[in-house]
């Protein structure tokens, strides 16, 4: 999160030519370079296993998606020709790596770059291995300057595979050089999480089990799997947002205050949180798979009937999970975590439930029982607080009615910057406050292992529902009974 | 506050014919009425101190006042003919109370009304102990129902004074039967200071001085001694608003927890506190009365060119005092409280400033120190809550910034009622909760009752500021130190 200068270097990304690419992280390179946060020198490197395509036809491809992006095409056709180049590395052989190799010295003279250099990984996570061997045997893991290395989630699909993939990577680079991204972290109500919970006293106060009930994480997609198909049936929604995003939420809301602000106190305070975490027992846990339904008036399929879906599917479009944590902060808080596609309606929010009043004066004013404080931290959309408190109706004298005390991000802030936007330029400084350490991996797996290999019942739910009615079992009966 | 059925009764008012009855009591009455809440039988009777008007003269008058305060006249003349009485009482002679007491049967024969009644006291102070001696030798003190006697401020003008008032009270009445009123305490956003204490979980848990720096209570005026001359003389702002309406708002925020929602628990509470508080020493407190100056872009008088005041008055038109609390709750925390005519602007609130993060992880983020949380409880105008928290820009990474959370009254509930008709409606039902009871009177005098003899000096101020500039001496150094 400091504010220093990105020196002059070389972006290399593999899979320069696919969608993840295309869609944010060329527009969000092109927006940091046209805020002049990039600094004056540096070069771009596009990777590709095509040879259809050389120089200009990447700048092309690129300029084309820019367009698409929304980005000025008059300033961004002059951008891609200075500084975006392409070089075709096919069957990830030695020979590939060498040429490579001698592709980024030529680019760095040509540009007069002191040999710092970023290899960005946006490719199928099968061809993670062999890319980053291929870089490490051919002397690229370290160079004349600094070198980082970014990889894109999944990272890994279950522990074994995540263990493996870190042993992969520190074979050639050490944890200071990895930047494995979550891009829900680089959201700035995400990054904000650790600023509310810090730099105000008032939260930290209350912000254990002695005042709160439960805490509910939920990541709600409108959309179906639309053309996703191929990556969503090997994937579901454990892998593709929970076992991810949702536990970075988690983490960040759950851990204890570190003892500094920097990357390494931040990460290994979230790293002891997931080691409190209880693995997750079979009751834990409720999946779901949309069946036909109706979303905001509009009738939707199935995901059986969905291009591209088998029939007999069992891949979980919904996952619930109830965390429990073991520690003196949060012993008897569940966290509920949960995540679905063709819910009623998209948001990601975390909503804090606070115990409720131990006495209770109000019965005369005809509430019978307490209602819980609660406080709403909405990620999308919308971003900004919400904190319901109970006050008096003054018109009606006999009554108490929850309002929201509101801060909405966008009224006072205007726009938000982008995820990538934010996460590149960290990399590019060289913070890894908001990247993924190795240990963060293993840990958040080692929770949902059970699970990985029990592979529970996937639960109908009719589409613009919030989930199955199993999730039932899931939730605290009554929020205050949660905590005891 | 609950929710009751008013009997049937009759209301005498004395000092019909007066200010406060023209302007506040009658349209509330007429409210209450109109909005069915008198219940089915009732008649009001108006005494004065004039023979120059009768049933006949009182009705036109009070239609009149009805009129001004804007409640509609078509069906205001007619129930001022139906339910309106007058009854002259000059001297306070026992034939006059007699004679008094004969009307009031007469009408409750005339009505069918079963004998319950109130005795509003709307007259000077002055007259206070007579009228209650009168009514109490007339055996009017009980009656063939109910009895209840409503007794405006100001309660005596020093400590003696209120004791010796609450002794010619309970002479005739039962501390059950009287209603001390305070009209801050029927204003609904007073009045949910309660419910905001104890209906949400989440302040009461911070309300203590391992979390709470200081208090600032405020009550300004934008307004000058304007018509007032003859009352401010002999009263000044101590007397006015701070000894009285603010040390309300003090109590109710500061009071401990009472052991349940009922009149004597609540009013016990806050006895207790105001025990707790210590006697004002003299470098606790500030006075001063203003000079010329300027409000809004508009010049305005001092207070010695007002009409009405001698030049060299040393009426105090200001006045702060820190209350230093001795309990476990709040040792060490300041509680400011302040109030003065002529002031930048009109504003009523309470502000909690809360502590500072006790560590800070922020100075790479431009922000050397904490700033602290607040949390300000606005009585007037725009009635509603702002809890100030931090939260980070998102266009500039590298700052925090102050935004409040807010809560709007009138957004939410539309017209506010006036106090009067709460506390009428209160008086009519039984519900003690939101008068003053007899023993907190006093407790409130003797924190003033070092200042009532010393007389400190009156300091000038300039029309349109915050007061005098030795209030600095008042205010904590920084918020923080406050508490330490």
């Amino acid at each position: 999160m400091a504010e220093k200068k990105v020196e002059p270097h070389l972006f290399v990304i593999f899979g320069a030519t696919g969608d993840l690419a295309k869609r944010k992280l060329m527009p969000a390179i092109a927006m940091l370079a046209q805020t002049g946060k990039l600094g004056e020198r540096y070069a771009i490197l596009g990777v590709g296993r095509g040879d259809d395509i050389d120089d200009d036809g990447f700048r092309a491809l690129v300029n084309d998606a820019l367009r698409e992006a929304g980005i000025p095409s008059g300033t961004a056709r002059a951008w891609c020709e200075r500084c975006l180049h392409y070089q075709k590395v096919s069957y990830q052989t030695p020979d590939d790596f060498a040429a490579l190799g001698r592709r980024i010295e030529e680019l760095e003279r040509e540009n007069d770059l002191p040999g710092n250099r970023v290899f960005y990984l946006s490719t199928p996570p099968a061809v993670f291995e062999l890319t980053i061997d291929g870089l490490g045997q051919a002397g690229l893991n370290q160079g004349p300057g600094w070198t980082r290395l970014v990889i894109e989630k999944p990272f890994g699909h279950n522990l074994q595979s995540a263990i493996d993939l870190n042993a992969c990577v520190h074979r050639h680079f050490t944890e200071s050089q990895i930047y494995r991204i979550d891009h829900y972290l680089g959201k700035a109500t995400v990054q904000n999480l650790f600023v509310f919970r810090f730099a105000n006293m008032l939260f930290e106060a209350i912000w254990n089990r002695d005042r709160i009930a439960s805490v509910d994480i939920l990541v709600a997609e409108e959309i179906g799997v639309g053309s996703r198909a191929g990556f969503y049936e090997k994937t579901g929604a454990v892998k593709d947002i929970l076992q991810n995003h949702a536990m970075q939420l988690f983490a960040l809301i759950a851990m204890e205050p570190p003892s500094n602000g920097a990357a390494e106190a931040i990460r290994s305070e979230k790293i002891k949180l997931l080691y409190a975490t209880q693995p997750l027992r079979e009751e834990d846990i409720v999946l779901g798979q949309y069946t036909p339904g109706v979303i905001n008036g509009r009738e939707v399929k199935g995901y059986h009937e969905e291009p591209g879906i088998a029939p007999d599917s069992l891949t979980e479009t919904f996952a619930a999970v109830r965390l429990r944590v073991n520690n003196w902060r949060w012993q008897g808080v569940p966290f509920i975590v949960r995540t679905g596609k063709r819910l009623r309606r998209r948001v990601t929010q975390i909503a804090v439930n606070f115990r409720t009043a131990p006495v209770w004066f109000f019965e005369t004013m005809g509430q019978k029982l307490a209602h819980p404080n609660s406080l709403i931290l909405r990620l999308q959309p919308n971003e900004g607080f919400e904190l319901g408190i109970q006050v008096k109706d003054p018109n009606q004298p006999e009554r108490l009615r929850t309002v929201p005390l509101i801060f909405d991000y966008a009224d006072t802030f205007g726009r938000l910057p982008e995820a990538y936007e934010t996460l590149l330029l960290d990399t590019l400084v060289g913070d890894q406050t908001l990247f993924v350490h190795g240990v963060e991996t293993e840990a958040a797996w080692r929770i949902f292992e059970p699970f990985v290999e029990s592979q529970p019942k996937v639960h109908g739910y009719a589409a613009g529902t919030w989930g199955p009615e199993a999730m039932a079992r899931l939730m605290p009966r009554n929020r205050d009974e949660a905590a005891e």
